[in-house]
Order: structure tokens, then sequence, then C-alpha cells
């Protein structure tokens, strides 16, 4: 293997590839970059067990070939290169030689014959959605998957594709997180993926209108995002059924500022955290919502000016669910719907219909 | 007590004097940020052990009174409070109540009564030095003093005033770091001041012309920056007489590119940490200086084009030594004093004398 290549692609290339080099593999093999030069393509895989990290850059190949390299060493070295071109070519005894202007390095490698295949993708199901709205999509719903692994399925985001639209849904019992968008596709589909995955998915995918496709399999999810290709095992079982979960009817609506009341309930939250609980108590009545929380330290009362529509009304929450939601909705102004102090809160954006949060309040005695 | 205050002036002073509350402290009120309001000036402090940092600011006195409050949820609170005039007042059952638009905070305090006193400084030699010069002194000298222990003197920067200069000295028994600037003063004085103290005055220096104003005592040291005093205790114990290890002849000089040199250095050192060892090889010869280093994954090989007058040479060191001195010279062209391969090597800025790095090698035996 022979090759040249600029140094800044190259260093893209490993940053996208090295976002599914976990270190949690017991096979030291996946370790390791795979390397291969064919044609004038330069392609780099990183995967784990989970997920599988693929970007193809455009180099000058003077000699094609295959190896795997020692991921976070390798990066370290072509970070600290000179922004020049640099030469990658393999000498003797298992070793590569990095040249780029007065720097020589050489490393040892190991067998690319030894690196474990890629799954096969069959195509099944396939759509396109802008990198933009999918991001924004998985950052609106990952923080509401289940933390512990009781039950696996719940650690992960639902993707559904149903009636011309992608729906994105994480739950953990507490809170129900739904996002929405339109979709030129007629099939219909449900995967599950998991949602570490997911993450490093929306870290590749960029701020812009450019769309990921994506193409699901029976047993994996692929996004092609640009010259970068994510595959993911999705999560195996049944999804809760959501649709059923969530409330059509309120008593209570509230419209509200989404910053000020943000700021409140975290103003708030301070206090009750001291305590332990993250217990904020929530007050609607006629144009204000009055939040307080208390601990042994002291006790805080905010007071935000909202549109009330329906009944007056007391309920508590764990308030780092409260915020959790706020921060992820976009809009300036959402609506609030209640029924009493111990039914679950649908909050959602008041203009455009994509987003919708389900939150548990918390039972008090003495609300 | 009772009081109006800006916001955002109180944030600054609160993020000053938190610098010195470590939690390392037995004693709890030391946890607590110290308040005093008296005629117009609002007077913080927070202290531990070692080091105490007073700030004082302007406020709208209406009560004069002395309290104190947890730190960290009294800082968290501000810091989360709409930008607008806070009112601060004491109310009943040890609380003190914060108000600000339609936020309502109340928060128990300590009783001032019981914070300790300030160490009562008495002048003795006193001088002035711009913010900028001290702030990167300290930053060219604190990276050396020593990590361990075992002699606890050596944990501190060396404060000297002598012959119109002011010298700080680090050293930790395999380098020393100095720095002089000229002084408007006649005393002659020595003091070591902890690295931990220094660390947190540099950060309350700014990078800007105006003076900090510096007054020994026998078991202090006082800082006047701005409306910011900061009071750190003084290492007991002489310090190593530093003026005759650093050597004043040598056999070959180099004059050489900072940038480069720290470029080669450092990407030989990838290479170099892999096997614990931190070795880097320099070999001088004619107008070339060739950095190598190797470890069971691969080897390094650099070059950086230099001046050469004297002796060729090779020599060996621990990468790190190497990298905290270059990355702490502010001039582009440094000078590197050598004479052995097991003999001291010195570096300095070409330009301006105010700096003179010690670095001992490491002795190698195929070198």
């Amino acid at each position: 293997m022979k090759l040249l290549i600029n140094k800044n692609s190259l260093l893209e290339a490993i940053s996208n590839v090295q976002k599914a080099i976990t270190g949690k593999s017991t096979l030291p093999i996946l370790q390791g970059i795979y390397i291969n030069a064919y044609k004038n393509t330069l392609t780099l895989i990183g995967s784990d067990i989970d997920v599988c990290i693929e970007t193809k850059i455009d180099a000058e190949i003077l000699e094609e070939g295959s190896i795997v390299v020692d991921s976070r060493l390798f990066g370290e070295i072509i970070r600290k290169l000179p922004n020049a071109e640099i030469e990658i070519s393999t000498i003797d005894n298992n070793t590569i030689e990095l040249n780029c202007q007065k720097s020589c390095v050489n490393l040892i490698h190991m067998d690319a014959s030894e690196y474990p295949l890629l799954p096969t993708i069959t195509e099944d199901t396939i759509f396109s959605i802008s990198q933009k709205t999918l991001k924004n999509m998985i950052k609106g719903t990952i923080f509401a998957v289940a933390q512990d692994e009781t039950r696996p399925i719940l650690t992960g985001v639902l993707f559904e594709v149903k009636d011309r639209k992608l729906n994105l849904v994480a739950l953990d019992g507490f809170r129900v997180a739904f996002r929405s968008e339109q979709l030129d596709c007629n099939d219909n589909k449900e995967a599950v993926i998991p949602g570490k995955t997911l993450n490093e998915v929306s870290k590749i995918l960029e701020d812009k209108d450019e769309n990921v496709e994506i193409t699901f399999t029976n047993n994996h999810i692929l996004f092609n995002i640009g010259n970068t290709k994510v595959i993911s095992r999705l999560l195996e079982g049944e999804f809760i059924k959501y649709a059923s979960i969530i409330p059509q009817e309120y008593k209570t609506k509230v419209i509200v500022n989404k910053n000020e009341i943000l700021g409140c309930i975290e103003r708030a939250s301070l206090m009750a955290k001291d305590g332990n609980t993250n217990l904020v108590k929530l007050e609607i009545v006629d144009d204000n919502l009055i939040v307080t929380s208390n601990s042994q330290l002291g006790k805080a009362r905010e007071e935000v000016n909202i549109i009330l529509q329906g009944e007056s009304l007391k309920i508590a929450f764990n308030s780092k669910y409260l915020i959790d939601v706020f921060k992820n909705i976009e809009e300036e102004e959402i609506i609030m719907e209640l029924s009493s102090s111990v039914a679950p809160c649908v909050v959602k954006n008041k203009e455009v219909n994509n987003c919708t949060y389900l939150l548990l309040p918390v039972r008090v005695l003495n609300n």
C-alpha cells in the first residue's frame, strides 16, 4: 500500500470512524482503524459490536492494499503532523511509514484480513431526510431513553415510518418524548436503534439541509451521510405502544414563554437539588404560574406570566424532567396540557405540531 | 442587612472569592462566602487555610450588616437569576431573602461573627508590576514546581526582589524555571508562595497593563489586584540557591524556531509515551536537529533546521519537560546551550533576556 493524502481530510475521516471505536470490545483488532486503498479512494472503518462507521476520502493511491492501525496512536500522530500532504506506505515487518515534510513515523500495523466483515445490508425500506432535521429529532428524543438495562428495548429510540411521517419516540417509564416530521415515503416500518449509536450518528450529522439516506434491514439500520456510512444493529423486541399513553383530553391548558419557565424551573431546582428530591411544585392560577421548591437550606418562589384556559391546578414534578423537555423544544412559546395533580402533563410546541412530550407528575401529600 | 446590587457585578465578585474556597477545610464556615455591607460597599471574602480572597463592589446599602452564605448554592442561584438588580435582605430565622424581578429565594445563612479573622498585614516590602507581566511570569514558572511533598518548599515559587528586579523561580529536581523582570523597588526580599495559591492569583490577574501591588510580611504575601485582595501564607524554609545550579558556560549553542522544535518533540513524544518512558533523543549536527523516539508500536524521526555554534552533540530528554519549556517561552526563536550528553541544557529567549530554563538530560546507554 502506498498513497498520498491531505492531512486535514485524513484527520476528519479518522475522527468520524473513531466514534465507533469504544475500546469496550474484547477483540484487539477492533481497537484499530481498518484502512483500504483502492483506485482513487481511501476507505476507513471503525467498529465495535453494535456499530460500524465507514468513511471514504479521495487520495492519490500509488499502490493498493489494506491494513489496520491502532486507532488512538494513529489519530494522535496524524493530528500533530504539519498541515501538508502525507505519504503513507507499507514497509517491512508489518510496519507503515508516514512521511510528512521532515517528519517520518514508523508504526506497527495489524493484519487487515483479520478484521471482521461488515454486516451485509440488503435494501428494504429506504427514505431520505435532511441532516439538520434528523439531528434535531434525535436531540429532541434521546434524552428520554431509559438509562438502566432492566428493559433493554427502552434504551433505544423507536424509528417509526408510518402514514408518510417519520416518528422518533423515546420513553423511560417517567416520560415520553415524541418527534414527528413529514416524509416522502409510502412504506411502513418500525425499528429501535440503540441510544448510544444514535448519539454518535447525531455527532456526524451536520446542521445543514443536505440529506441523510436511511436504509432498514431486519437486523440493521444504515445511515448514509455524505461520504460516511453508519451501520447499527437494532434492538430486539417490541417497543411500547406509545400512542395510547398520550392523553388527548385535558382540563387545563397553559401557554407560556419557554425561556421564562425554563429559567424559573432551573432556579427553583437549585434549591430542590439540595434535598436530593429534585421536587418543584407548580401552581397554575389566573395568568400566573408559580414555581416553588424548598430544602433544608432555604426555599425559592418563582412566578411567570401565562395564558390559562380551563381550571386552576397544583401539581409537582421532578425538575430534571421539566428542564430536559423545555431545553429541547425549539419554539419560543409552548403549550402545557394538564388534567389533575396526578395525571400526566403533555407539553407541545405552540405553532408547529411536530413534538409532544409527556411527563408523569410526582404525588405530594400537602400539595 | 439590606441592599441593592447589580447581578453581574455580584456574580463576578462571587467567582473571584470562590477561587479560595477549596472545600478542603474542616471548618464548615469556610464553605461559605462572608458578605459585609458597609457604607456604599459590599465586601465578599472567601478563604481556606492557605489563601484568602477579598473583593469589594459598589452597592446601594439600605441597612448595614454581615452574613456568611453557602458558597456553592449562593453562587449557583445568583448565576441563574435574570440580568437585573437583586435585592438582598436578612429576614427572620437566620435567613436571607433574594428578590430579583419575579424570583424570590430564601436562604439559610451562617453567623458572620464565627468567620475567622483575616491575617493582619503589616506593610513591609511593597512594589508594583503590571498584571499582564506577572501573569506571564507565573505561567512561565509554575509548571516546574515539585508535585510531591517530600520537600514542601519546592511546591512553591520563589519570589525574589533583588537588584531592582523581580525574579520568579520554580524547580523540582529535574528542571529549573527562572523568570525575571525590571522592578522599581530598592528593597531586597525573598518569599516562597505556594503553587496552588499562585495558580488562583494568575486566574484573577488580567491580560492588561494595570498594576498589581504586592506587599510582603513575615508570614504572608498580599496581592492587591484592582478591587480584589489575595492574601496567601508563605511556605516556611529556605529555597534552594538556584543561581549556582545554572551553568554559565557551554560548548554547543543552538538557535531554533520554537514552534518547529515544539512540533517535532510533540510528535516524537506520542511514540515515546507509548512505552511509558517519555524518552526522546536529540542529535545536533551541522544545521539540523534530529529528534527520534521509539516504542514497541513503532518509531518516529523528526528534523528541524537550526543554527549551530560549537560542537555536535547527542542527548536525550524526558519529552514532557522539553514540551513544558517550549510551550511557555514567548519568543519565536530560542537558544539552547549544551555541554555534553550528561550535562544540563539551558534554554533561553533569543532577544529578551528575561527567562532561563534548565533541564537535566536522561542518560541512555546506546546514545
